[in-house]
C-alpha cells in the first residue's frame, strides 16, 4: 500500500518543471514566540496560489497519452478545481469541471481565468458525482479525485522534497490535513529524504475526522464542518488512510478562534497572505508548544487564495 | 554632491551582513496585464518590515565610535522609528524615539517591541524637533534624519543594488518617493551597478511635492497631503534633491483609487502583504504603460507594515 522511494523520486523529477520552487521563510519572532525553528514553505506562491498545482500536474502527467488528450474532469469549488484547470491548460489538454451552482463567482471567475469548461450541478455530492460521470462518458475525459488517487498524493508531496533537500536537518513537518493528500504525500516525503523526521497534521476540532480516523484506525466522518477552514471539512480515502496511519506521528486539533489568530499572526509577522486551511499547522505548534520546543519544524503553508473582502480579523 | 561609485560599494558591503537579502517576485498575469516584465523586490520581508532598516544600519555603522556608544536619536512615528529602535537594538547601542501624543499605539508598541525608547511630545513638527535637541543635549546621542541623511540615502540603494545584482539587464527602475531617500539611493545604485537603467519616481498627485521639484528645480512643499500612502506625504531634502535631480529620469502621479487598486492587484497576485505606500511605483507603472512596455522594470516594494483592521479595500 506504500508508494516505493522510487515511486516518490520519479514523481518528484515528473512535477518539477511544471511548478515554482517555492521560498522558504523564517522569523526570528515567531522562533521567539513559539520556541521552535520553524521553516515556512511557502505553497501560497505556487502557481494558481496552491500546493494542489503539484498533484493535478502529476496526475495528468501519469495519464497513458491517448487518454490525456481526451482530457480530465473534477468535482471542485476550491483550489483544486483551478490546479486541474490551469495544469490541463499547461499541459494542452481540456479540463472540465464540476460546480456547485451555489458557488461564489470569484471561483468560477478564476476557473475560467485558468481555461477550464465549468458545468454547474446542483449542490449535492450526489448530484456533481452524476454530472461528472456524465461527461466522461460523453468526452472520455478521466476523473482526478483532489485528494484520494495516488499520483495526486504523489505530487502533493513533492512540497516536503523541496523544503527537505533545502533544510535537510528538519526534525519536525506539519501540513493540514483535509481530505489526506498533502499529509500522505508528507509524510512519504520525510520517509524517503528526511532522517527520522515526525511528521504531524494540523486540523480544525470542528471537523476532525482525520483525528478520530487515526486514531481508532478507521476512516471516520464529520457530521458538522463548522470551519473557517473551508479546505480542510473533506475526510480521508482509502489510498491515503493507510500511509497517514503507517507514517504519521500524530494529528493535533485545533479551534477556530486559534486558527484566526495564528493566521492574523503569520500575515502580520512574515507579510504574506494566506487562507484560512494554511494556518491550522503553525496554530497546532502553538497548541502543543512542548511536542515542538527547539526543534527544527517545516510547516508547509498550503495557498493564499482568500476573498480579501472579508477577512475574519 | 553626487556619491562615489565607492561610496556607493563601500555602504552596500557595509550593510549586506545586517540586513535580509530579501526576494524578488515575478508574476505573469501582472507581466500579462502591464505589458512589462517587472521584477519586484520585496523590501517587505526585511528586518522590522520595510528597506527603512538599511538606512538605519548604515547610519549607525558610519558613526565613530565614540559617538555610536551614545546612541541616536529620531522623531517618527513611522517605519524609520522602528528601524533606528531595531538596528541600535542589534548593534547594541540605545535609541531614543521622540513620537508624537497622537500617534497609533500600535506604533509605539512596535517600536518597543524592537527595543527604542519612547519620548512623547506634542503633535507639532516643532514640538518633536524640540524634544529631540533636548535628549541630544543631555545624552550625546546623534540625530539620525529619515531621509536627507547620505549615510541614510547609501544604506537605502543597497536594495536595488541587491536588485541589480540578480537582474543586471533591468531597463528600468521605480521606486516610491516620499522624503526622497529610497529614490535618490536607488538612483546611485543603477548610476553604478546598472547598464543605463531609467529611474522613475511614483508618487501620489496628492502629495506631488517631489513632482514639482523635479521640473522646477527647486524643492517644493505639500499644502496638504490628503493621501493613504502615509509614507508619502513628507519632502525632499538638500542632501537627495540634487541625487535626484541629476540622476532619475522622471517622476510620475497617480491618484489614490490607482494606489488602491494596484496595492489590492499585488496582495491577490503576489500574495504578499504591502503598505499602500509600496503600491504606488505599480500604479506609475499601470498609469503609464507606453513607458514602459516591453521593458525589464524592477519594482522596489517598500515595505508591509500595514494595519490589518483598517483595510481600504
Amino acid at each position: 500500500m506504500i508508494p516505493s522511494q522510487q515511486d516518490v523520486q520519479q514523481a518528484f523529477e515528473r512535477v518539477a518543471p511544471h511548478v515554482h520552487q517555492t521560498p522558504v521563510l523564517t522569523s526570528r519572532l515567531l522562533d521567539e514566540l513559539s520556541g521552535a525553528s520553524i521553516f515556512f514553505k511557502c505553497e501560497n506562491f505556487q502557481k494558481m496560489g496552491a500546493f494542489k498545482m503539484r498533484g493535478a500536474i502529476n496526475a495528468i502527467l501519469q495519464l497513458p497519452q491517448a487518454d490525456r488528450a481526451k482530457g480530465v474532469v473534477t468535482h471542485s469549488s476550491g483550489n483544486f478545481a483551478q490546479a486541474v484547470s490551469l495544469a490541463a491548460k499547461n499541459l494542452g489538454i481540456p479540463a472540465h469541471i464540476v460546480m456547485p451552482n451555489n458557488a461564489p463567482q470569484v471561483k468560477k471567475d478564476a476557473v475560467i481565468s485558468y481555461g477550464g469548461i465549468i458545468y454547474e450541478s446542483e449542490a449535492t455530492i450526489a448530484a456533481r458525482q452524476t454530472m461528472a460521470s456524465q461527461i466522461q462518458d460523453k468526452t472520455g475525459a478521466t476523473f482526478l479525485h483532489p485528494s484520494n488517487d495516488i499520483d495526486v498524493i504523489l505530487g502533493q508531496g513533492t512540497a516536503a522534497i523541496e523544503l527537505l533537500q533545502k533544510h535537510p536537518s528538519l526534525q519536525c513537518i506539519i501540513t493540514p490535513v483535509g481530505g489526506g493528500g498533502l499529509l500522505a504525500g508528507s509524510a512519504l516525503a520525510a520517509k524517503y529524504f528526511g532522517s527520522s523526521v515526525n511528521v504531524y497534521g494540523g486540523e480544525p476540532l470542528n471537523a476532525d475526522d482525520a483525528y478520530r480516523s487515526f486514531h481508532s484506525g478507521e476512516i471516520q466522518y464529520n457530521s458538522q464542518v463548522h470551519t473557517i477552514a473551508d479546505g480542510l471539512r473533506t475526510h480521508l480515502g482509502d489510498k491515503n488512510f493507510p500511509i497517514i496511519k503507517t507514517l504519521v506521528t500524530d494529528i493535533i486539533r485545533v479551534e477556530e478562534q486559534e486558527i484566526i489568530a495564528a493566521m492574523k499572526l503569520l500575515w502580520e509577522r512574515l507579510k504574506i497572505i494566506i487562507e484560512p486551511s494554511c494556518a491550522v499547522p503553525f496554530a497546532a505548534l502553538l497548541k502543543d508548544k512542548k511536542t515542538f520546543a527547539g526543534k527544527k519544524v517545516g510547516i508547509v503553508l498550503s495557498g493564499g487564495n482568500v476573498d480579501l473582502t472579508s477577512l475574519p480579523f
